[in-house]
């Protein structure tokens, strides 16, 4: 059946879980990191990269597809995962956040979003949630997002109810004209800024619409990461157990260790392919940048010991090399490596879990990680 | 035996022949096309990239990586086979193209060249053939080849006969200054501008060097083709039979099947790589531009019934929205099909000297193929 979730191991220690989402695409084991593929392609890698990671599911943009080259297209042309060519599952997100980060150039009313962009040259869009639930069915991932309003991390608390109320009325209005249910699983997103009772609010609200996972969104807009922990504390006994939680937009290393403890089950981000491109790699004690002069000489895998295509192929001197010379194929290697070592770090969790050993990982892990910023 | 050229056949319409020369590396099946590496990689491409391609040669070039990272650093990690986990066969260029490319910025002597270069800073340096065979050495690909003075396609006889006079005294030097023979082999290069007594002068004195093979210069710089193919006419009768023929820098279709009617064994060139990058695509009718808007909306195959990773899982409305937002991606997947494209057409064409039908392939393949300039 699509869209069941089977809670496999509720580990007693924490609020860490292991579970699988199933899809019209493939199952899921979460937790689960979901690399970023915004227009399409995730940068830098062909998609038989990505079934060689092992990436189960990938993210793409709502916003920049429907813009370039239109949705409509990509429905004419058999829908994203044939175009693509991924045939796993997918998940897009609804265009609120990008949205919500024109300023200037977007006007909030309560039906729906006007804005205009530079992407196709500044014609306007009106998005409401009828029309991006069509956008959504058109481009036809597995897992689509209900339309919402990422308010600030630093929005104060009228703003805050505000736009957490109008986010409640379109993820209504989300699920009313969602196109296919039995195609995709529609996720609405919880709001409510830094404010916990907002968050427990909007918690039951989204609860109560009894779609098939939830979401937490506008915790990586500027909050700090202590309230980000808190608010997901707050909100775990409320959010169902028997569904996916999917936090948004989060995926360093050490959001992904924190977040599971405190009951999330997927996670996305930019960040391992983004850093990936500035020449800059994960390892298991932190953030390492290959412009280093340290690494022109050094014979030395990139990570010893790990099983990736860059570690197991490539000395750190090359790619030292070929990020100083700009080379396409050192941003590769890297984005493999970044990718790896947070889809290895998920399958880890998942293990530890399972074992029953998961606080002593996440301990270990998090006091030797350093994040670098 | 390292280094034999086997030639298996010579085709009696023309000067077109196939081969096998063998290295420490592999055998070289003959006439082969060489994808160039500049800095140690095939840009955008993975060593495993090429192999899918059946690559089966590819260049390296001498001038930047004696400049970054340095052949003596290449040296102490393996040399380059190792450091670029490539392990089939390299040849490397002598640096000679690059360092007469410099103009103000270097000074030949009669032992050498003087220059400096932005790569690194602005240092002084010294290439010498002493020096160049050393370098080659370190940097230890299968073929080197001999420092030479690349005179333009404008030069007057009687520079043309000076710098040609140099290129002989610089190749006898590189061979008695040769580090290892039997670990690579080592080409002259016949120089002469579009002098056809020079030229022929010139291969007769790199003829009776007696080295494995033998290579044309100064063919791709500033020439017109008409005095390309007259040259490569007039030089033919005075090439080795018995050993490969490179002719340095070329690399169009039409000049691929041109040349192997004319007698040459081996080709390198940016060409295919450089216009995957710009966006453009070699099909059999010509050169195409993937941002064109025709291929906006188009489901087809970039070329079909082509049997290379872009043609065979994308479609060209992919293709073009890749092109068009600049993605890593397209980059890559035109790089993979310009190559397939050359590489292919070399295997039509060694199957076709076989067959006994070159002349009636290479007139029909010419007909069809507009390069669109």
């Amino acid at each position: 059946m699509n869209f069941t979730f089977k809670l496999e191991n509720k580990y007693p220690a924490s609020a860490a879980r292991t579970g699988t989402f199933y899809t019209p695409h493939g199952a899921i084991q979460t937790p689960v990191f979901m690399p970023v593929g915004t227009k399409a392609t995730v940068k830098t890698l062909t998609p038989r990269d990505l079934e060689e990671l092992d990436a189960e599911i990938i993210l793409a943009n709502t916003y920049h597809l429907f813009l370039k080259p239109g949705d409509k297209l990509i429905k004419e042309h058999g829908g994203l995962h044939k175009w693509m060519n991924w045939d796993r599952p997918i998940l897009t997100d609804s265009g609120g956040f990008q949205v919500f980060s024109l300023g200037d150039r977007r006007k909030i009313l309560e039906d729906g979003v006007e804005f205009q962009s530079e992407i196709d040259g500044g014609a306007k869009h009106f998005l409401t949630p009828r029309k991006v639930m069509e956008i959504e069915a058109n481009l036809g991932a597995d897992i689509i997002m209900a339309f919402d309003e990422c308010a600030p991390g630093d929005s104060d608390r009228t703003y805050a109810r505000e736009a957490m109320e109008r986010t409640h009325r379109w993820a209504t209005e989300c699920k009313k004209y969602q196109i296919d249910p039995k195609k995709q699983a529609l996720f609405p997103i919880i709001q409510g800024v830094i404010y916990e009772d907002l968050r427990i609010e909007s918690a039951k609200f989204m609860a109560d619409l009894d779609l098939p996972g939830i979401a937490i969104g506008g915790l990586s807009v500027g909050e700090s990461k202590e309230d980000m922990y808190r608010i997901l504390e707050v909100l775990e006994p409320h959010l169902p157990k028997d569904k996916p939680r999917y936090l948004m937009g989060v995926g360093s290393p050490e959001d992904l260790v924190n977040g599971v403890l405190r009951g999330i089950d997927m996670f996305d981000c930019v960040l391992p392919t983004r850093l990936a491109r500035t020449g800059s790699a994960f390892l298991p004690e932190g953030r390492v940048d290959l412009r280093n002069a340290k690494f022109r000489d050094s014979e030395k895998p990139l990570q010893a010991g790990c099983t990736c295509y860059c570690c197991q192929n490539f000395e750190q001197s090359y790619l030292h090399h070929l990020i100083k010379e700009k080379e396409i194929l050192g941003l590769k290697l890297l984005t493999i490596h970044n990718l790896h070592f947070l889809l290895q770090l998920m399958r880890d969790i998942r293990r530890e879990i399972a074992a029953g050993t998961f606080t002593k990982f996440a301990k270990s892990f998090l006091g030797r990680y350093k994040p670098m910023k």
